[in-house]
């Protein structure tokens, strides 16, 4: 079983290639080979008991997706994009990265022609407002961003590649993740994980919005949770239909805010401070709130039933001391 | 009024071209350039009072696409593609003209920077089965062919690049066109066609389905109407979602065969022989039959009622003398 993870150096690329060496196989098959990628060089992993291969280039630049691809790795995890907000200011970098680049490395498996299994991270921005009250997995795909767009493009993609047998392919719209690792993030949906991670560490915060605005979230362990379980699903029983939202946690900016409470100290809720930003406020407002993830709950997908969950699974992870 | 037509060598196309110039003006404006392209060369329309390009060539070639937008058409109708069984049979071919092809003529508007109206012929095969009762505005794009991906693909493009204010952009979703005029056509949906236009011509037609199949069509003078129309819009009263399901006509075989009955008397609907074909009847099976096109109705596009005006509209536009 050799594996390899395009977009190996992000957060969510970290997590997974930690958990595929803890697991040590994947569908059913011993680890023996992986392959780590990204644009700057991901961390060689210490002490495997197979070889690891970490390389970095520009997935869009000629030859490099044939080159990932030569030595025909059993499972692919494609997780590589420019985010949101950069896909948005530089549109020939968006478009080049996010839609070039997808196609070219969907196209280099078609061409080696032998059929791996490919989980491709989609996320919730293919949906653009207006929403009904729950969108479910009929509601179309209206981005109104370009990242949501190129998404939306890898996902047709995926999908006819799939269905002509080119590959397997899953893709999976993952959830906002809260709460992110590292340094604040400065990005509009950043103050989702800055106000629970930075009171954890003891840290004032910003909260930007109102209260009562409800998001879709799930914590980075649950979207490794997802990348491993697309990997392992029986194709069939997923159908034509490949493209699939994962599930969440609906809740409210006060809700978060209750369950930090709960899990730290009141003292830690505390430390935010509410200073509402209009810009961001609007931004807000048109992203998606909440979904009926019914098909991937069906297929086996799950993740937090409540934010205690979310906030407990960071302490964990990151080894934090309250 | 520079109007642009690319693919105006299609049956489509060439009646486009025609309602253009016995209408003689666009948006308000005289026409007074026309430029025609295709990849076989278009008929020079003759006796025009403006100066009229013909040319022809390969959209996905470097270059093509710029030459095409290098004299800022206004109002720019692609309809160029290679049809579904086509594009279904030959990858290759269906990925680089419909897809690098949009993709290019796309770009060359963008990098041109002059934001024209562009009127991009979409179909229902942007989606694909299991369906509800009526596909209604909000059904998600589910293609099972690589046509229909490729289509999705030129929707979600034309969508981004006009959110962005790059051009002004409407895509159609045509019903199947009937009674396409022209010799039999071998396509899986060309008996809709046949069973109409063979017995108007006193001709023998094969019927290769139940009387009881429902689909959705519309004339080849509709279509036009949807093109004009969609040349016309105020694109601020359609607001971001640019890609519009076309109203047409949800009608069984049977209701077809008496329409024909009624308009060209019962001696022409006895031309028709019944020979079911299991093949024929398999994918008929798997394609949409009803839509819902609420938004499309909301911005005055309109069709026929009755499958009778379907049949008149044939005799007339055709010349066909019972």
């Amino acid at each position: 079983m050799h594996v390899l993870v395009v977009g190996a150096a992000g957060m969510v690329g970290r997590k997974l290639v930690d958990r595929l060496l803890s697991e040590g196989s994947l569908r059913g098959k011993p680890i023996t080979a992986m392959t780590l990628h990204d644009v700057v060089p991901p961390a060689y992993p210490e002490g495997t008991a197979f070889p690891v291969v970490v390389t970095h280039g520009d997935i869009a630049a000629p030859g490099e997706a044939e080159r990932l691809i030569a030595a025909h790795p059993d499972v692919i995890f494609h997780l590589a994009a420019i985010v949101s907000g950069e896909a948005e200011a530089d549109f020939d970098k968006g478009y080049r990265i996010n839609f070039d680049g997808t196609r070219l490395l969907f196209d280099a498996i078609r061409v080696a022609g032998y059929g791996p299994r490919v989980v491709f991270t989609s996320s919730i921005a293919v949906f653009g407002a207006p929403f009904p009250d729950a969108i479910d997995d009929e509601f179309h795909l209206t981005p109104l961003t370009s990242y949501g767009t190129q998404k939306a493009v890898g996902e047709l993609l995926l999908a006819d590649y799939t269905r002509k047998g080119l590959f397997d392919g899953i893709g999976i719209r993952l959830p906002t993740i809260c709460v992110r690792p590292g340094a604040p993030n400065k990005a509009a949906s950043g103050f989702f994980s800055n106000i629970i991670r930075e009171p954890l560490n003891g840290e004032p915060a910003v909260l930007p919005v109102s209260r009562d605005v409800t998001h879709w979230m799930a914590s980075p362990r649950s979207a490794v949770g997802f990348l491993m379980h697309a990997a392992e699903l029986d194709g069939d029983t997923v159908g034509p239909r490949r493209n699939l939202t994962m599930p969440g946690l609906a809740i409210t900016v006060g809700g978060m805010i209750e369950g930090l409470a709960r899990v730290a100290g009141a003292d830690r809720a505390a430390l935010i401070r509410e200073e509402p930003d209009p810009t961001i406020m609007g931004i807000v407002d048109g992203w998606p709130r909440t979904f009926d993830a019914a098909r991937a709950l069906d297929l086996g997908f799950t993740t937090e039933n409540t934010f205690d969950e979310i906030v407990q699974a960071h302490i964990e992870d990151e080894g934090i001391v309250l």
